[in-house]
Parts: structure tokens; C-alpha cells; sequence
């Protein structure tokens, strides 16, 4: 299995390369150029190895037409984008509980305090871009509302711990107002690791199952899920319990017939 | 359609009168006595008059032995118990998302405030207990934890706004713990209102389709729900719309029955 | 008396005409260069008419030296800068509170969420760029820490309501850690409006004490105090009592001295 | 010097021997009789010892006639009651910032969780009823509201941090209201251990400048200060830096007087 959990990069320029698989193998044969960023050329080396690969952060990565390409010409699996480990994630649980009891958000605002590596990196307001696009992604389409403004600030004393305060305005019945105010504090990274384990195991059940390409089942641990636009968390969660057990079973039959010749 | 949406009761005493139906009924002959609180002659009224009854509070009204037997005698659906409007709704859409994470809750601390005539009521001790009970037995049930102090306390100058604050202290990861906290303020009554519509819609709907007793289905409305042990926000509106859907082609057959001689 | 209340303009560029009156007067009379900012326009016209002045926004108004010199002048009494009504001044409560008990702020982040006129205003960068930095330039002073993220978002539906989420983390004894978190909403026209009316009268008592230019002791009111690096606010309270007590006598004397020929 | 610093005990029902010195002293040579808790026992021991005494605990400790009278015969200097580290701290910050700005404190609700042993310990109602009135005492008087409901729980899983919420309802400019929202988290030793270093210092000058009984200046670090009703903290800080300064210059001359014969 391989898991990108890198640095946020910037995202790519378009190119024809990026496209199509043909023209992405001839421009890489020239050593002259840099066609791919460093997360699509690990996802690159994964597909290649035959690995099933996870892209843990909003950067590239497999997320190119030309890769996906690759990844069904190889039938290997792959999952993203992006963990949903904290505010994401709270999000994505909140407002289609809100939507169920017929109520509309008016605007959901939210501010981002990290420090530790991953605070540094996103000063940069290059690589916070990609971040903030995928974060606001799932909530806009939850909830319709895009009035979502959102921060994300390096606070260096924080070090490892990530709060996230958000503010969601919502309007109920015969025009009534109400605010629900959540603040999160958390070590991200001990969030993300479980989850990573858990993307290995099941890819390593999808590969053995014979899956091949994006898995939108796997949509419960990603904020911007490939191949998928369900963001409701209740939902992913359903959808991965029984994807788990019909791809178990898919699994063994496969196994099966190894087995017995 | 009845729905009890007086003020919250103290539960009644134990008693054979209120367990067995024939008791019940030999009870109520002597005027000298009273037998049932007043939420409960109010169920009973409805049972007789052939109406579908929602029990809004966690008063007793219909949740004795003896009126569920009057209910199946007569063929009459009913619902309860306790609306889920705003805190308890909350934590019903949180506690199981946390645990779908793989993450344990630790303590759940909680604090209410409110004015208006409910606030009135549950400054009253005796009153305020079954709320309190009604409250907390959904989030054990969720969560596994028992810590779970909870306060509600009457604040006249907040009128008819309710505030809720809730502490949840959770367990991840290596032992790492996480903070997320909620501040809920809203109309309470204007998140009632729309619900006890559709309690009403779809309790003529029941008795369209003939059901009758508890309709667990609908523990979506309620803290406390008759005839389910399901808390969890997102499975309670996705078995509440299959319901909705099977129960609309039974009462169409009904009905169709009916027209067609 | 004359209060600058109009939205925030973005800061005039640095000009020799803004420094020295002999060029401003010279300047202003040429009919085809626009010179002063509108704000500063109006505070002109305040010092001809010997009307006291208070600028109640972040914007230039009065805060020029070539104005300074024409106050002096004319003898006319001013205060500002930038109403501290809200978020501001719960900072300058906060701040000196931690430093007195001997607690160090290591960051101290902020986000605003506010609709109406302002929150229009304030969306455009230019605009907010003034107001940014006027309200962390007491914080700054008050804490010594320079980590103070600060945002300030347009969110429409909110209307005249704003909304401040402020994350204090402090560092105590032996290296222990705190935080303090401070949720703030109101109508912050309904927080000016005793304050501008306040100003007015006290601006009232300078100018019959025959007092002139920048009125230190006002730095009550304002964000940025003219002529006073004091941001306390509780040292700004207790100066301005003993201001007030002492220019009333002031202007007793002055009115008797009228009086008494 | 002797700082209490044990566990709240709950207060001693009125009795004579608590009122008059002589009555106590009689009392206490009857070996059968408890006459004095825990708390009282050691400050009786304090002052026999000369040593000047602060009560850190809401506990009755030289909270006794009986011991003025005591310390006065003795020429011992003390100080109290009950430290005033988060959340009353807080409390004595705000309420006469809001005071100050005209503004009307309509309710100021709080909840305290915290484990360890101080959360075991107030977790019984008898010793959780004086701290309580202790904390409630000071922003009742600073506020004039009585509308301050306060919760203390038990919540052994935080185990040393202490987190305290509040809600602040205010009243301002033609009836218009907003809403303060506070939430602390801490390790509430950390923030006692430094006043309790200094206190110890300062009970040492005032011993050293000849001092005796009360010292009101002191109030700087308690919620329910021993001869004093001053309960803002600004104004206790600058009160207690005055009297630092002087009694400072009181140690040195009586020392001179000491040096010089």
C-alpha cells in the first residue's frame, strides 16, 4: 500500500500531459522536463509497483485523467482526497442533520488555528488553496449555502494541536433564526493515523477482492471523496459497512478459487 | 390527532391500576379517586375518541401498560416520547458519529439554559427529573459512557431562547484525548412547531394504513422513542423515510379497498 | 460637536500637503487636486466652524499633522480613533488581566463574522486593511506577542449582529498551558451609540474648560487612542473619571470667570 | 508562614465557643469535645506559632471571631479566603469592564467540570455549598444580578485541567442585548502555585512591617477577600501594588530601627 501523506502542494497547471496517459509517458521520457509534482510521481511509481494507493492530502497526486488511466490498465485500486479528520469531518456529520430536520443554513464560517509542520506549510497561501477549496467542497454541496468563509492560520504555540471554531447561522421555521457554535481542539495527526491504517487494510481487501480504480466507497474517510459525491458522513459510514462486508466475501471467493484449482 | 405539548409532569407512583386495564377502568368509576396525572386522562380521552396520540413531553399520558392495552383494543397508533429539538437532537446526530470513528467518549457534560414558562416548570426539582432522565438515557445508550452531569437552569431574562453548552471529552488514538464543544441557541418552540406538523401528518398516516400501538418509526421526533431503542439521528430519518414510503402504499391500499367494493 | 461615523476609507497616501498646513492651505485651493480624504474633508470643515471633533473610525479624519497644527490653531478640541465597542475592548479588558497575574500570551487569534453596511464595507481588502490593523495594535502592546491573526468576514444574513470567537493561549507557571476562549455577540451599533453620545457631552466639558487638540484621557473610547499609548481598559476608565472630575471644575471656573465680570 | 491549602471543608454550625476567645479556650481543654475543624485547628496553631496565615480554601479556617481576636493578642498578619485562580478571576475581570460601559448584567450563568481530587471532593454537596456561595458572592455584589446559577461536577476523566463555562446576558442601550460566552481550560494548580509563592512573600513583608490581622490589600488574590468588599480585579491589583510599595518602605524602616539602637 502506498499512503500520501505528504505536505499540501500546490496544485498543477493544466497540461495535455496530465490528460492523457500516451502523451504523459512520451513527455516523461524526456529528462529535460518536470511534468508531474512530486505527489503524482510517487502515485506514478505506486501504480507501477502495482500498490494501492491513498492520497491523504489535497495535493494531485493520483487525481490526474492520465493516472487513472494507468490505475486501470494496471487494476490497481486506489482512494481519496484529502483525510476528514476534524472540522471536515464534524461538518460533514452536522449539516445533513440539519438539512434532515428541514432547516437552512444561512452561512457556516469557520477559522482554522494549527501549528507544527503542517501550520507553516499552510502560510503559504499557494498551498492553503488547495486546502481551503477542498475543505469548503463538501459543505457547500451539503448544504447549499455560500456564505462559508474560512481561515486557516499558523499559530506556532499550538504546536501539534489543531482547533477549529465554526459558526453555522441556520434559519427554521416561519423564518426563526438559530446558532450552533462548535470548537474542536485535537491532535490531528493522532486522528489521521487510525485512519490510515484502516485505508491500508482495506485496500489491501480491495486488491485482494480484484477492485481496481477509485473506490467511492471509501468516501467516509476523505473530505473531496474520488469518484463519489456523497459528503453526508452518516451515509459514508453506511456505505463503507457494507462495502466492507460484500468485499470481504468477494475476497475470499477469489481466495477461494486460488485455493482450489 | 392529540399531542401533548403541556408541561412536563412528575412521573405518577407505581400502582396495579396503572399496569393492568380492567384495574384501570374499575379505578376510574370512583370519583373520590385520582388515579391517572392529567397527561394521562388526556391519553385516554384521545384512545376513546378513536384519536392518534403524541406524547411531546416525558410526561407519563400514554407510556402505562394499561393504555397501550387500551390502544390495541381500540386499533389506535401512537408515538413518543419527549421532542428531540435542539441539545438531545444534537447529541443524537454527534455520540454516534464519534463512535463510527472508532473513538471513545470519556464524559459528556451538558448545561441548559432557558426562560419562559418551561424554564418556570423545570426549576420545579420534581419536574425537572424526567426531563433530566429523558435527556440523558439516549446519549448512555449512544456513548456507553456514564458521566454525563447535565443541568437545566431557569434563566427568565432569556425568554423563550434556549442555550446549550455541552463538553465532550473523548479518547483516541493511542490514548490521546480530543475536546469538542457546542453552544445551541435557538427559539425552542419554533423547532418544535414544525415537528409536531409532521408527528401529525404522519400519525393520520398510520391510521390511513390501519397501524396501530407504538409507532417505533417515528423515533426520529422524540428523546425518548416508544417502542425502539434506536437514538442515533441518522438511522432514525433513514428508517423513518422507508417508513414513510411502505406506510404510503399501504394507506393508498387502504384506501383503494375502501373505493373499490 | 462633530462625529466621524461613515464607513472606514482606505488610508490617503503619504503626501507633504497631509504633514504641514501652509502646504495643505495652498493645495486646498486649487480646484482640480483632490488633497484630503473625505473623512478628512469633513474634520477640516469641523476646525473652521470651532466645532469639537471626534473620529469615531479607523479612517484619516483628523489624524494628519497638517490638521493638528490647524486644531491648535483654532483651538478646538479632538478625540479618536476607532470606536472600541466590542471584540477591541474585551481585549483590553482581558490582556492587562493575564499580565497582572504574571501569565504570558503566546497567541492570541481572532475572527469577526458581521453583515449590514460594515460587513459590506469591511469586505473590501483596502478597507479592512486600516481596521486590521488598528485593532491589533493595542493588543500587541497590551501582550507583547506579535502571533494575532485576526479576520474579518462579511456574512450577510447575520445583518447588523456581530459576532467574535477570540482563542487566547497563555502560558503559566513552570511552562503550564491555558486557553481562553471568549464568544461575543451583539448589535454593535447599539454598543457606539452610548459612547458617541458620551463623547459628545465630555467633548462638550473640554471645549468650555478651553481645552485644545488631542484629549488624552478619552482613550476610553477608541481602539487607537490619539495622544496616549494607554490601552487598559481599566486604566482608561479610572483616568477618564478623574478627567472628567477635574475638567468640570475647569469649566466651572472658566463659565464663572464669564459670569463675574 | 501557613497557607491552607487542604480539601473544602464544609463550615462549622454557629456556636459560641467560635464567637469569643476566652469560650474557646475553655472549650478546647475538654479533651472529649470537638470544638474546632480541621481547617480552624491549624490556624490556631498558626497564630500560637506567630506565623502570619492565609486561607486558600473557602473553608473556615481564621474565618472566626474567636481567631481575630486571637491573632490580634498575637500581632499575626493574615490573609483569605479562597484563591481566586480561573473562573471567579475571570468573573472580577469582566463584570466591571461591563459595568463600566453602562451596561446591565441581566443573568451570568457558569459550569465548572473538573476531575481529580478537588472534583471528588466537591462532588459532595455538603463541601460544594460554601464554595459555591464563595464564588457567587463577588459577581453578585459586582453585578447587582442574582440571576448566577453555577454548577460543579465531577468529572474524574479531566483529571487536574479545570474547564469553566459561562453565559453573560447583558442589557444595553435601549433594551438592546448581547450575549458574552467564556469557556477556561486549565491546570488549576498552575495557576494557584504562584499566588500561593507570592502570598507567602507578602505575608512576610506585612509580618516584617509590623502588620497585624487582616490585610485587606490582599483581596488581589481571593474570591471572598478578608476585610475588604472590593471584588474588581483591576482595581485589587492596583490597590495591592500601592500597598506592596509601602509596606515595603515600612519593613525597611522598622528594620533600620531594628539595625540602628
Amino acid at each position: 500500500m502506498v499512503v500520501d501523506l505528504a505536505s499540501t502542494e500546490p496544485l498543477p497547471a493544466p497540461a495535455p500531459e496530465l490528460e492523457d496517459l500516451d502523451l504523459l509517458r512520451a513527455a516523461l521520457e524526456d529528462p529535460e522536463r518536470e511534468v508531474l509534482p512530486a505527489s503524482s510521481v510517487n502515485a506514478y511509481a505506486a501504480l507501477l509497483a502495482g500498490a494501492p494507493y491513498a492520497g491523504f492530502t489535497p495535493s494531485a497526486s493520483m487525481n490526474l485523467p492520465a493516472l487513472h488511466a494507468l490505475a486501470a490498465e494496471r487494476g490497481v485500486p486506489f482512494a481519496g482526497q484529502d483525510g476528514k479528520t476534524g472540522q471536515t469531518w464534524l461538518r460533514s456529520v452536522l449539516a445533513p442533520a440539519i438539512t434532515a430536520r428541514g432547516l437552512r443554513v444561512l452561512s457556516w464560517a469557520g477559522s482554522n488555528l494549527l501549528g507544527g509542520g503542517d501550520g507553516a506549510t499552510l502560510a503559504d497561501p499557494h498551498a492553503v488553496q488547495s486546502k481551503l477549496v477542498s475543505k469548503n467542497r463538501g459543505l457547500q454541496d451539503l448544504t447549499g449555502s455560500t456564505v462559508t468563509p474560512l481561515h486557516i492560520d499558523n499559530v506556532p504555540d499550538l504546536g501539534d494541536i489543531k482547533v477549529a471554531w465554526d459558526h453555522i447561522h441556520v434559519e427554521g421555521f416561519l423564518g426563526s433564526r438559530l446558532t450552533l457554535q462548535t470548537t474542536w481542539s485535537a491532535y490531528d495527526s493522532m486522528l489521521a493515523a487510525p485512519l490510515v491504517l484502516d485505508l491500508a487494510r482495506l485496500l489491501a481487501l480491495a486488491d485482494a477482492a480484484g477492485l481496481s480504480g477509485p473506490v467511492p466507497e471509501m468516501g467516509f474517510f476523505f473530505k473531496d471523496p474520488w469518484g463519489s459525491d456523497v459528503h453526508s458522513f452518516a451515509e459514508q459510514s453506511r456505505v463503507l459497512g457494507v462495502w466492507a462486508h460484500r468485499t470481504s466475501a468477494q475476497a475470499d471467493a477469489a481466495q477461494a478459487g486460488v485455493d482450489e484449482p
